[in-house]
């Protein structure tokens, strides 16, 4: 299997990025496609000296910086990295994209070149967070603010289809992210968005709380991207509230210091646990082929990672999986005639839209979703 | 300074209610009203020998409890404890009330007893917690789910005075919660409700990301309901797992195990920082009057704490000052004739909704917030 990654997005690229790519390629039986500058990579290469490993460089020679406007900046450089990388996926030179540059770049190049899938109105940011149970999705993770209940329905769907096929669970766990676990709890969009939930083929638990998400009653949560978005900010910032408040107050007596060291290795677990380079990136759903968003200052062992876990959504065919949960889900509403007033209008609804914005599609991203992780 | 405690609401009552009246009794300077089953709040009062304290005894012949919907069971329960307590403070017969029964029941008491502010559309709840440089405030913690811009800034009127008047704050840093710093970020309503509080004479500082709150960049943010009570349950949920692992981790050998005795203290030492107990209870603001609503769990010392903010909102006579601050900015804006057209147009839209809700007004409490904390 073919990835392409963007050997020039990111803080520490290309070195980082150069690095995570060999440790990939000697340990996960992929082929990897550098894209960028060529004598940089090549200088990479050389310096690693990774010459007999199966990593190809493909040249592009501009790149989008981090601080560019995505939508412009993806518009004039028709030569970036990115662009060139993800242009590799729909011409089949790749069979997935990884990158740790510009997110709102990567997403709008995937959007764009990439397409979406019928019957999805905007892809998704699924997020990996670790629970008490092992780890969880939660998505939009910042893709799409103001998201309607369609919307989330079909976060649901791919969310579904994600944890079936990459996390193996059988019958997935589809949580709404809400404010109690009553049915009637929520805003205007994720009451409606239940009554979809409730509807659909899903093995739907109802609303889940925070609280319960992270003692992992849900194998994914859905929620709207602004709200997603926030809520992984809020628990990033308490994280680190959290650990330097630790750190301080196990610095304030010479005993407390020396008696940490004695705990050192319990710390050390915990931070490998809640870990964000372990996850690698983020996977964008919905879209036709397999795109990875790295987080900017990614190490090689988290570029690794995203490697990875690009393989193993490309394997396990993820996005026609969801074009066939969407289906199955439309088939057996109308078999069973379960389908109420209220859903049909509302997949009327997705369909038309879906349709109309294929033919709509403008080069410019929704925005920039200021990819969040936890780190500890 | 009289305060109405309900001694019948909580997990604990009333025996944890009256042990935290007492506490406060004793060392606030405070008068107490316990109101409640006369009989029984005798016997708690006879147990902690607190018959020479300033407590006296108000009779309620019925409670509302915990798995009650809350607007039903207040029109039904006319004797209900909350009920009667929120009375008190309306005739005068005490200055605040404190409640750690039914907040859904506690909330819809306060606003349709004690009355909105003309001006704020709804109250509400200010939740308080640690950041890296002291307490800081988010409102709404969950009174309000779906709010308009017009909202989300009169919430940042109402945070503002808080932070002035009980942190004393001199210029507190009002921000809005979002996913990302640049001022374009945002969804529909939090775009507008930037513009707004960008003209307003607060000390605005932007959007602020979950991550530079904790960091103490804001003494105030405002969100929406269900964002701010989802992001509290996952910021609970998070620290809960935190701390799991941790424990787990620490008790896997017995060398870690003896290791982590010696660390104690430093951990003592972050629960307290991080115990919502501390912090007693959260305010209902926007009110004619002192409302503070206590989790349900609460133990005499949140008791305690809870009545305490409550003494120091009552003096600080938060409610006036919101009235005040109020008028204040569209003084302000009429006088420089900053008023955009936007602004008037909600500013108009404003008082026409709260003069029409004032008359509309229903018992019907919005939803049940279901109050969340951080309990680590």
């Amino acid at each position: 299997m073919k990835i392409a990654v963007d050997g020039m997005g990111g803080d520490y690229a290309p070195q980082a990025i150069v690095e995570g790519a060999v440790l990939a390629a000697q340990e996960l039986n992929v082929e990897i496609v550098l894209v960028g500058d060529e004598a940089r990579l090549e200088r990479e290469i050389d310096r690693l000296q990774a010459h007999k490993l199966p990593i190809s460089i493909c040249h592009a020679s501009e790149v989008v910086y981090m601080d560019e406007a995505p939508g412009m900046a993806l518009r004039k450089k028709r030569f970036s990295s990115i662009r060139v990388a993800t242009e590799l996926v729909r011409s089949g030179g790749a069979e997935a994209v990884v990158s740790a540059g510009n997110t709102g770049a990567a997403m709008a190049a995937a959007t764009m070149i990439l397409r979406r899938i019928k019957g999805i109105d905007r892809p998704a940011i699924a997020t990996l967070l670790p629970t008490q149970k092992g780890a969880a999705l939660m998505l939009d993770g910042g893709a799409n603010v103001d998201c309607k209940a369609s919307q989330l329905f079909q976060f649901g769907i791919m969310g579904h289809v994600f944890a079936k096929s990459v996390f193996r669970r059988p019958s997935p766990a589809v949580g709404l992210l809400a404010i109690g676990e009553e049915d009637s709890k929520g805003n205007d969009v994720t009451k409606e968005a239940f009554l979809l939930l409730k509807q659909s083929h899903l093995n739907f638990v109802g609303n889940v709380e925070g609280k319960h998400f992270f003692r992992g009653m849900a194998d994914v949560v859905v929620c709207d991207g602004f709200i997603g978005n926030v809520a992984l900010k809020m628990c990033e910032g308490f994280g680190e509230m959290f650990t330097q408040s630790l750190k301080n107050s196990l610095r304030r007596t010479l005993w407390r210091r020396l008696s940490a060291l004695l705990v050192q290795p319990a710390f050390k677990e915990i931070r490998e646990l809640l870990d964000p380079a372990e996850y690698g990136g983020m996977p964008l759903i919905g879209i036709h082929g397999t795109c990875i968003i790295a987080h900017g200052n990614s190490t090689p062992k988290a570029i690794k990672n995203a490697i990875q876990m690009a393989k193993r959504i490309a394997e396990e065919q993820v996005a026609e999986r969801i074009q066939e949960e969407l289906e199955r889900n439309n088939d057996m509403l109308d078999a069973e005639g379960q389908g109420s007033k209220l859903w049909r209008q509302i997949r009327s609804h997705m369909s038309f839209r879906s349709e109309r914005e294929f033919e709509e599609e403008s080069v410019e991203p929704h925005d920039d979703p200021s990819s969040s992780r936890l780190s500890i």
